[in-house]
């Protein structure tokens, strides 16, 4: 049923923001000032929560939670066209609300900017290795072992990519909303979801180059 | 056979609680004054046991360890409700148990209260969304894989709510005993019980709407 | 042929023991002072080299690496009593091996003796319960999760029981000759072991109780 | 395809230094001179980095990213001779490409040459046991296993040699190219690829000595 698709795409981006800001609030608290633990927290925090997010969620919407995973879906013929604009809105939706969330458990406004900045020519290339890797795994992946793939790969490539690995123009906008060590200042995020854009088409680019598996 | 049932799910909590009280005095002993680094440990500790108790006692009892999850698969008929007082009370004992274990094992006073002060709103919500996500991850994850799931679920979950996500009235309960980084005043533990058994409605709740998975 | 079951045995109790203390050592050189990380690295790399040990090692000779889990398993009729000293005498010549490639390694002298006070009831106890929920792992865990239970298992027993889990008459044996974060004094080897003798026969007494597994 | 086999040989490379080097140069700037948690978070990017990258291209070229392997296949028949001079070429420079790739990404003269000094006796025989251990996971792990096994040994390794396992000549090539924690710098490479070659044909041979598995 599409509307149960619809709201599970929602649910799932919606915890995934949770997820993410959550426990970045929480590293952050928790941390006093040694970002390499915090980063390390956040990391293991995204790692369990995306796995089990995929698994659950992932036989019944697809479990994308990202526009870029979204789009390339459509693109491929795997999603109906005619589904990519509700997609996307929930996903939004889902990101706002799961930001939201987590300042309420955190008795933050619930409603707060980010001013974290994040750019530069270096991140922005960060963030095309990241989707592209992101899009790699997510095409190849045998569908038995996407979710473990997806949550390992993001947890290794919050430490190896400059930006610490958005690789999602739905949790880019959903951080906007939470002044935290997993926020990003709005004025950030187009350049992220444009460097996203193009790392999604090079993943599904490589992706075709590689061919079939032999096995 | 019931009694090696309730046998091993109260064996199991015991060792659930050994496994999150334990270590969290050992996390607390060690990181020197860095909550963060002591909540990794606590976090790592806790997903391994959840882990290999689930699997182990599993096949036995369910591995429930949880009177919220026990109580929903009673009203789902998966448990017979003449069996849940006894599940509760044995999970209850069980945790008890697992703290005094813990107690002597560190050298402890056998029976302490706990001072931790672990309460507001916030931390309210913390716990009934970390039960609501609970649930769902019971409900919906293939019995091949629950025991990865739910361990990686509170794993990501001790840092994603404001509470360091009980989501279990026996934990709370057993860890009432514990003077520790994990524990909790026992006047705290009344409101994170309703919290918890309003977070499993919720859960279930999502579950039903989901609807029944594609593949 | 058995006399590859007993090299096996020799090569994996080896590098089991060079897992642990040269982490050990690699752990307390880094983390200045910093216990809780230094075991967190220890518990990591343990997780790591218990699960290919078993798995690469596994299917030649069962992968004990551990006198108690021998023991066990001869009582049980799973290995013939004729090879049990060979067992137990393989697996202290790897112990013995594996600390002193480690010391190699780390540059430090060849055969050293460990310093480290390790005794007292509560850590006597800690090691009846490690050893006990080794012995339930082991006896109950399916093949093929084996690996990957008794490694989740002894990742978190590192930080639940306060005698960091040796859970192994070998290790402690080997961790004799190294003076490090990983060492035991001599002296507070042989209570050690009694107390996991103690606990593995209890371990496989609560294996009996709970009979046979419904799925 | 061979095209289609060594241009995965080259990208699986690249991204596989992308990791090391990538997320070394992120821990170091976070980790504020601890060298245990930057080593910690380098672990966790390359376990899960290691085993995506062997998921993804292994079904397409067998994801060596290593001569070490390449040869030891060679040897073996698995790999043919007249593809081994592509296959190291292409690893070598996946693996520069990789290198250059992560200095972009963090904003990095593109070009850098590493002074971290990694030498001696130890280290040596570290690269020694790193590597035989290596080849016995690749030559005894279950074709389905192979991704996480690999990655877990690799990650206990960087803990438990005193060299941090490098293991592999074009890893250690690529690295002399980041002058960061993760770096070797060039004139110590000659010495770590002899040790490296040592230990692959130690660990054949301990492979042919214990025969087939059992089961």
């Amino acid at each position: 049923m599409i509307h149960q698709r619809l709201f599970a795409e929602f649910v799932a981006t919606g915890l995934l923001l949770v997820t993410v800001v959550g426990s970045g609030i929480m590293a952050e608290r928790l941390a006093g000032g040694n970002d390499a633990v915090a980063l390390l927290a956040n990391t293991l925090a995204t790692f369990g929560g995306l796995y089990i997010l995929i698994e659950v969620f992932g036989p019944i919407s697809g479990a994308h939670m990202n526009p870029a995973v979204s789009g390339v879906m459509a693109a491929r013929g795997e999603l109906p066209w005619i589904l990519l604009p509700s997609y996307i809105l929930v996903q939004l939706a889902g990101a706002l609300c799961g930001a939201l969330l987590s300042n309420a458990m955190f008795d933050l406004p619930l409603l707060e900017l980010s001013a974290k900045v994040r750019t530069g020519a270096g991140q922005w290339l960060g963030e095309m290795v990241a989707t592209a890797g992101l899009l790699l795994v997510v095409l190849r992946a045998p569908a038995s072992r996407v979710a473990v793939m997806v949550a390992a790969y993001i947890g290794a490539a919050y430490w190896f990519t400059s930006s610490t690995s958005f690789a999602n123009p739905a949790a880019a906008f959903g951080r906007m909303f939470s002044d935290s060590f997993a926020g990003i200042s709005p004025g950030d995020v187009p350049a992220f979801v444009v460097a996203q854009a193009i790392g999604a088409a090079l993943g599904a680019t490589i992706h075709t180059l590689l061919g079939k598996p032999h096995a």
